[in-house]
């Protein structure tokens, strides 16, 4: 139901970037770079969970040899973040890298940023353009909100210039920051400057718990928009935990489809005389075991229960003590309270 | 920053809503109406984590009177919930209702709904024509999914000219579905059409850790587009919850202001060298006793460390085995790893 935003499309290796095909969800490695079996167990686990692409860094000349011995034992293209140096880019570049993620902004010279251009170019990989506000230039505390933007809409647009000179198009753009509203203005800004495919992301965003409503805000306001052609959600901790979010922010926007149960759950209110919260975690906890997309609606009375329960694959919709079962919205029995779990899992085993 | 689409304002007790006021919490109590003191109990807890409106169900005579001994005994303003019944809508405006939630669907006759409507205008109390995806006629399994919003927004429309006709003006409108891509489209339909303020809320969205994404994704698409004047998270479970997770929405586009600390964190990757998560739950533990509004920074090391320190109150950037403080952007000290806590806390305390 979303359109996209028209885009080119970027090649990283096996996966393609862009409106064309679908978001991807990417994550990075936690691990230090030399650690390969750490890394490599940490990659497989990343894409088992979804990811589609993985980065991991390379501050060190130790960490491109890593890095080239991971590329050989994971079948997930690699990205690799560079910062600060050509020859980090270079060496990941001929370690099997399928795109880098360079901030020109941090190279020193406009040669260095030539010579990994034309190492890519040769290499047939792609380069994101990857601009956090953390290390714009020029940029201080005293920098007033619009400015910031404007800065960094500014050095994006100097890089592309530099890129699409110098003969490269197979780029992907970001502009990352810690604050909402500037991700949201920032993305919006280059997807109507530019038709590359945009990598979104709310940047530091923090903990697991303090991350998921700022970065589901972030990215929900943008992606409805049809801006975004990857992903990364950025939280402190496990990255198997940001391809979750990931996939569950894509869900709700169908642009991506979970292929586990959906558990919809009346808030519950006074007209409700049974404890259907603790019912519908019992409801929830069995169909954690469950890998299908079925629709299941848990109801505490008749105001919208009946509803509901049309638009869900089975339902229940309780009364006072007991519950009416709905399967595809038609009603097909009743059960005493202490029967009703039971009734209900029938109907999702045999749906 | 964001600019809230202009309305008209209504009136509920001390309560105004609309583009002139800022966005209303708002919550339900999840107890029986008839049971008085533990309804006062959870309207006054809800109050207390910031809750602007609180709503009601009343569906039995003796909950009307439930109501309007709670009514004497909060000094919230007060909404009640009606369904089916135009005696528990008069009930409970006669009993000291500030607004009704009102779905036209269900209330028999036309003749019930202008006594409803006068006996609203008589008490100066406002109505909330509610309208729910679940309980909209015509509607089932096979109804595609274009026809579902349309079939909302041409039911809004008949109500908001029924009540206009009947000279009533008092109005908030809400479209509800526990469907995103839906809540975000019939909601910037009825944007578009009225100029009543708006009740956003993505209904029935489940337990708390399933309806925590998809809430955000649905209000932060609409209220980043300046739709919305107040706001109601359904959880199933803790109402508090719900007030807590509506907060934090606002706040991450500007709309509120939560006076507690902010941590940002950078995710840590493979350049980070030591346990940077272990140490951020460790400055979260701190300031949750903290209750100003601060931001602190907690970075891994220097691609952005020093960036984002530039933009919080203070920051800490992990070396090797050490780390720099920062405050307002200027590093002030560095601490030996096992001395870092410390010194950050006592620049956090004297700020």
């Amino acid at each position: 139901m979303i359109k996209r935003r028209q885009t080119k499309t970027a090649t990283a290796g096996t996966v393609k970037l862009g409106s064309k095909y679908p978001i991807v969800i990417q994550s990075m490695v936690k691990a230090a770079t030399t650690d390969v079996a750490g890394c490599v167990k940490q990659i497989n686990a990343l894409t088992a969970a979804g990811a589609g692409l993985v980065r991991l860094a390379v501050p060190t000349r130790l960490d491109s040899e890593g890095f080239a011995k991971i590329v050989r034992k994971v079948n997930v293209p690699l990205i690799a973040d560079i910062h600060f140096s050509a020859e980090r880019a270079i060496e990941a570049i001929e370690g099997g890298a399928a795109k880098i993620r360079l901030n020109p902004g941090n190279i020193k010279s406009r040669d260095d940023i030539f010579r990994i251009i034309d190492c890519a170019k040769a290499h047939k990989i792609a380069i994101r353009i990857g601009i956090n506000e953390a290390s714009i230039r020029d940029l201080s505390q005293d920098t007033p909100y619009r400015q910031r933007t404007k800065l960094m809409i500014k050095e994006m647009d100097g890089y592309v210039r530099l890129f699409e000179k110098r003969g490269f198009d197979n780029i992907v753009l970001s502009v990352k920051s810690s604050d909402v509203l500037r991700t949201i203005e920032s993305n919006k800004a280059i997807a109507e400057k530019f038709d590359y495919p945009i990598h979104l992301g709310l940047t530091h965003a923090g903990l697991a718990e303090d991350a998921l409503i700022p970065a589901s805000v972030a990215l929900g306001a943008l992606l409805h928009q049809g801006i975004g052609d990857t992903i990364r959600i950025s939280i402190a901790g496990d990255p198997v935990g940001e391809v979750e979010i990931g996939k569950k922010i894509l869900a709700a926007l169908e642009l991506y489809e979970l292929n586990e149960p959906q558990l919809i759950v009346c808030p519950t209110c006074g007209r409700c005389q049974w404890d259907l919260v603790g019912f519908a975690q019992q409801v929830k906890k069995y169909l954690a075991g469950i890998h299908k997309p079925i629709r299941v609606a848990v109801m505490g009375c008749i105001v919208n229960g009946p509803g509901e329960a049309a638009d869900a694959d089975v339902a229940v919709c309780a009364a006072a003590d007991k519950g009416f079962i709905y399967k595809k919205g038609k009603k097909i029995g009743m059960a005493k309270k202490s029967q009703l779990f039971a009734a209900l899992k029938k109907e999702i085993e045999s749906f």
